[in-house]
């Protein structure tokens, strides 16, 4: 990573309502620069515009509820009520998250806040479950609290006593390296930036960088079915976990690591994307890479959409596995260079063991078929003996320096009153087509019916021999009271969501259930299949107090 | 397939105590012949051994015991208590199933067999579910009966009033094609054969060959994990899987066509590897590929089965995915021309869409700097325009069918009087050489134990970053009574399968656990894991009347 910020750095503070660090937050004048230029985008109007800035909210004058729990003695060293902690355990980052903190809505707030010694992990999480199980507290894991579906929001039905969130920060760290296998024990609570720079010293890196890679932990990613760096192949978190051991109010489950496994259905994929409610992951071994050494990039420019759709179509089934194969429709292409009318693919391959010139040329090869536009001399091409010093990647690191920092600026538009959120999908190639232009037309509907101003913009974050995974951001004027604008949000977030399960798409491709999609999950997921997942849990979590509301419905208590 | 041999054949029967057809079983000469070389290659002795042929049982001289339960009218017409069939699903295939019918032992015949028909598939099923629900009788889904672990074996807890083998042969053939995803909807009961020549007009594959693929279904091999022709990446049929259609006595469970999802733990990993115990897959939507046209191959041979290993080892982590990998240790390099002390690593690369000597040039460079030799003219290279014609696939074509018909020399080796079984597993790279040498010694020294001659050999035949497959095979003098014979067996398999546990395998990489694995699945799956999934059960099968004893045990009747 360029920016060696470190998740240990005690001097700095995680801001409680916003993305990221407290300290990194866009100041008013980049903030209002941020909201001009969205406006200016959106055809003019300017002059009549309101986009004076809402003041990021103080801990101090925050309105919490009192706590209607208190931990006992023997749970005293590891459990706060502290206001900024409660605080910062209320919501995630979606737009809905920020502009609820921004107003000062917190009365959804945890009871209490656990963060359990890395020492004494499995006793620390065994008696607070225990406490849990038997005062019927709602538990919910805590990771790096960037979830945008509500997933740690301490929302439950009303028959729980209390929440508590349980924070695994301190459960960080890596316990052990196997180099020969290339893998790792890896605490749960481990945040991106820490985990890549204890694994940097032996050449190895888990290079699964989600954009919310500075403030999300391993354990998270993992229940939460995270995506990450690669485009194609290792697309999901899922692919590189060995093996997992994980805390249930039942038990422990320690399962065994293996390369690959025909013994019955797999346990870990019980976990992965369990979202909090089957178990606490505490550690898992994870496969490892090599840091690559060989890289080639290109960006590739279409008239057509539809053309450089197929293109990403071809290039998905041709074998090839580019890390990267990052379509941009028009709207999207504008923050890339585009003009608004060209398609702009961006193509990486790379490697720790061998040129990739091969696979870029025949990538392009068949990208120029459709007549995508690429000048040879625009393919940059990094070998072993050209390869930048450690830390500076390039144009691909620029990139990616500018999408982690993403969230700031979408921070500053939700002061100034816009609405602005993301959703995603994935859907096989026959239905694509069908599935964007209906995405695309209802949500703009919706936009101009509840908004008036305001785009979408569509890129494929992922591509599958089967089919893209298309990533939708909405941009559009907001109400200046924040309720309406709420309401806004929820209705476009309602049409895009009808539409994508309507066109056969699935309603996450990595952003997760959590709270928000728990309604159209419920509408994809075969009914029986979550009664069998919640039977399951009746094993796991018999009182039902883990992460209650989100993903599934806990079974009635025993 | 080289071999036209479809399961559609309606003018050639099926072995019930063998393998494959029954016209294709070895003749006396031919089958006297193999005995004569494995004698010959365990030292001599050839003078001293029996090795007189046991005879074919014939299906009007068994004594099956009679039904204990007889269908109502309403099923009449797809359930039947004929001998032959009854007969056929008494057994898999393993060494243990053929003897057992060798000897004419048919006591756990299944009291009767349902045919559902394709038409009515999903009615049929149902109603034979309710019946078996309502009066407690076993329902052991059946697709090409090639399970080697006792996973379709009518052996059932005492309770039970009956059992019923559902053959779903009927339901098979592909109902829909999708080409711009590559994926079919296909029939569960479609033998390989069948699927592969109902794809190949199409251009497409599924390419997924196991040794049973001329007898084994789409959804046997879903429901068991198989391993197929990939040695990299997309191993187990797993990886095809895009949705199942599952019917089970709680209802139905079609999932969603989807390139990806994060949406909850997927749905579709519950079913795969289930094993007929969660509910009967009717169809499934798999991923296909286009058809290679671009391939190279090589043999690549070692004086050190260390640095074979090593060599692997690095290939696999090279990010290359040769389609075949497969290292042969010096006794199972024998049978491919080897002398008794070289490793032989055969490489294999293939594509539908580019030519692939970089990955074959530099999988062997790695090979060659540990000590690998191949002359560059032993190297193959295929390219479209050399392609060879359809159905004639050169050497690897030549392995491939000899592959496919070993079986029936295994069977040869039975009524010859040999213990002759594989067994297979994988383990992370740090544990391989420990695991290697532990199996090989206590494996030999069973044999010595109780049967005196024999051999052990290993290779492998799939491949990860993280560790490989390794699949050995035992070949011992047996004693001529047969009980005494499946005893030696027994204490053989204990003696490798408590190394496997011991040294971090698991117990299957793709047999599955079936009845013969399930002791030492309780011990390799964790207890409150195999608890949850038995509470899933409960709700997919409150009855507990699919496939009980075969890998976790049914939960109490509600």
């Amino acid at each position: 990573m360029e920016r060696s910020v470190s998740s240990t750095d005690t001097h700095r503070r995680r801001s409680f309502w916003g993305w990221g660090w407290e300290d990194e937050a866009l100041d008013d004048r980049a903030a209002g620069n941020i909201a001009a230029a969205a406006i200016s985008r959106m055809g003019g109007a300017e002059a009549g515009s309101d986009t004076s800035l809402m003041a990021a909210p103080k801990v101090e004058d925050l309105d919490l509820p009192e706590s209607r729990v208190s931990p006992p003695d023997h749970l005293g060293a590891i459990v706060t009520a502290d206001p900024y902690e409660r605080a910062s355990h209320t919501y995630g980052k979606s737009f809905r998250d920020v502009l609820r903190a921004l107003i000062g809505e917190f009365r959804n707030a945890p009871d209490l806040v656990a963060l359990p010694r890395k020492e004494r992990a499995f006793a620390d999480l065994e008696a607070l479950l225990d406490w849990c199980a038997s005062n019927r507290i709602a538990a919910i894991p805590y990771g790096g609290g960037s979830s945008v579906v509500g997933g740690i929001e301490p929302v439950v039905p009303d028959d729980y006593r209390g929440t508590i969130s349980i924070d695994l920060r301190n459960l960080a760290g890596i316990e052990e390296i196997d180099s020969a296998s290339r893998a790792a024990l890896i605490y749960a609570g481990t945040m991106g930036p820490r985990l890549e720079e204890s694994l940097r010293p032996h050449g190895l890196t888990l290079r699964h960088f989600p954009q919310s890679f500075e403030f999300s932990s391993l354990g998270g990613w993992i229940a939460t079915r995270s995506g990450g760096h690669y485009a194609t192949l290792y697309t999901h978190i899922d692919d590189f976990v060995e093996s997992l051991e994980v805390i249930t109010p039942g038990g422990d489950i320690v399962t065994r690591r293996l390369p690959g496994s025909g013994a019955g259905p797999s346990p870990d994929r019980l976990f992965i994307g369990s979202e909090g409610t089957l178990g606490i992951i505490v550690k898992a071994w994870m496969r490892l890479q090599r840091r690559p050494v060989f890289r080639a990039s290109a960006d590739v420019r279409f008239e057509s959409f539809e053309d450089a759709v197929e293109a990403v179509r071809q290039i998905s089934q041709a074998g090839l596995f580019p890390a990267n194969c990052r379509l941009l429709d028009p709207t999207e292409a504008i923050l890339a260079g585009g003009d608004g009318n060209v398609s702009i693919l961006v193509l990486g391959f790379e490697s720790a063991d061998h040129p990739v010139e091969f696979g870029i040329s025949r990538a392009l090869e068949i990208a120029r078929d459709l007549r995508g536009v690429c000048p040879p001399e625009a393919v940059r091409i990094q070998n072993r003996d050209t390869a930048a010093p450690a830390g500076h990647e390039g144009a691909a690191g620029s990139w990616r320096a500018a999408f982690l920092r993403a969230p700031y600026g979408r921070d500053a538009l939700v002061r100034a009153g816009f609405v602005t959120e993301t959703f995603e999908t994935a859907v096989t190639w026959d239905a694509f087509f069908d599935l964007h232009s209906t995405v695309t037309r209802e949500v703009k509907a919706a936009i101009e019916g509840v908004c008036g101003d305001g785009w979408i913009a569509c890129r494929f974050t992922h591509v599958y021999p089967d089919g893209p995974a298309p990533y939708y951001t909405v941009v559009a004027r907001g109400h200046r009271d924040p309720r309406s604008r709420l309401a806004q949000w929820d209705e476009i977030k309602s049409a895009a969501s009808e539409a994508l399960l309507k066109a056969g798409g699935t309603i996450t491709h990595h952003h997760s259930i959590g709270r928000d999609h728990k309604r159209w999950y419920e509408i994809q997921a075969p009914p029986l299949y979550r009664e069998a997942l919640r039977s399951a849990k009746a094993a796991l979590d018999p009182s039902g107090i883990l992460n209650p509301g989100a993903l599934i419905d806990p079974p009635p208590p025993r």
